[in-house]
């Protein structure tokens, strides 16, 4: 999930002029994770434009060139930061990292369990603030917005158009379906209610979508 | 549609003490639309932040005081700025400022009309680009926020509501339907596109949003 070729991966890759690579890649572990929650704060404390390399350096206790040295930039710096952020939200909610939307063969319980756990996801301030910084810069910088789309966003919803036309194949949907224009149909209102604020995200607004788009997917006899 | 009320209508209320009303009138048009023009191009250029009212007097040749008489706030300015582009955007589509959506009879050819409206109007970099940095704004500003869902968005969303709740009388859609559910399914994938610029926002894709809504609100024999 790294965008970066050149960020240590969780302790496997020592960093670089190591002499004992156990010991440096444990301290690249820890340095790793203390600018991933150096970044995520200050986006979240002070929006976007207002964090720096400089900063983040300072709030993690490294050198300013340890950032440097793994990143490009303050945007690659942060779009790490949001992947491990991703990562871990789906680890907590016991899945692994990068993994696909489970297939039980019963696809409106498979999407409600991962609508509930993004509802869930979109409700906790840890999650939140920082994604909610992140989006108001992508909305105004064209540029930004384009990296974070391919690199945070489409990947998730890629996931979802995979389990949709294995419910094609299954007969589970009509042969007829857009798996791109279902995922929309699941994900676009989520996200319109978490960003506008109109009405509560709950556990029973995820099922009703589910419910109300598989009916226009079904099997047309 | 205004949400200040001091602010003087097209025309219809004169500046107080002046002495010639028609006169008046048409200065104080004059001043209003070029404050608006002013607030729209300063936040497009700069972002909210940075837009002042100063900024916004100096750019529209009036004196601060002039939009303080009016408006209490930037972003009360900004609010009718952005009241009055929507209205202006319908007028351009020769609808009436503030209309409902059309009832024809055709549910499907009455949401097909306003959602490709709607397209073109994301489409226009004269409302893009005003209405990116607002929402940007709005993401990480709770209070900012719930003033522009509560004044620009939910009375739109309110218009599609009472179009499905017709619908739903004259047996168009299933009984069960829920409307405030059915809006955010048609109008939850245009706005992820829109801000997340993932794939194009064409008139192909609102009728086919439309197409697979109305297929899961259609009646169950």
């Amino acid at each position: 999930m790294s965008t970066s070729g050149s960020m240590p991966a969780s302790g496997s890759t020592p960093a670089p002029g190591s002499k004992s690579a156990p010991d440096a890649s444990r301290r690249s572990e820890r340095s790793r994770r203390a600018i991933f929650d150096a970044a995520l704060a200050l986006v979240s404390e002070n929006g976007y434009a207002r964090t720096t390399v400089e900063g983040i350096a300072a709030r993690a206790g490294v050198g300013k060139q340890t950032i440097y040295r793994w990143w490009p930039s303050k945007a690659a710096v942060l779009l790490d930061a949001f992947l491990d952020l991703q990562d871990r939200a789906v680890e907590a909610m016991g899945g692994d990292a990068g993994s696909e939307i489970p297939d039980t063969g019963d696809l409106a319980a498979d999407l409600k369990q991962v609508l509930r756990a993004t509802v869930d996801e979109m409700n906790d301030p840890a999650f939140e603030l920082p994604t909610r910084a992140l989006a108001a810069e992508g909305i105004t910088d064209p540029d930004l917005g384009a990296r974070f789309t391919e690199a945070l966003l489409e990947p998730q919803l890629q996931h979802y158009v995979r389990r949709i036309e294995a419910a094609r194949e299954a007969g589970e949907v009509d042969p007829g379906t857009d798996p791109r224009l279902a995922v929309e149909l699941l994900v676009g209102p989520l996200h319109h209610r978490w960003i506008h604020r109109t009405l509560p995200l709950t556990h029973a607004y995820a099922d009703a979508l589910v419910d109300h788009v598989l009916r226009g997917l079904a099997p047309r006899g």
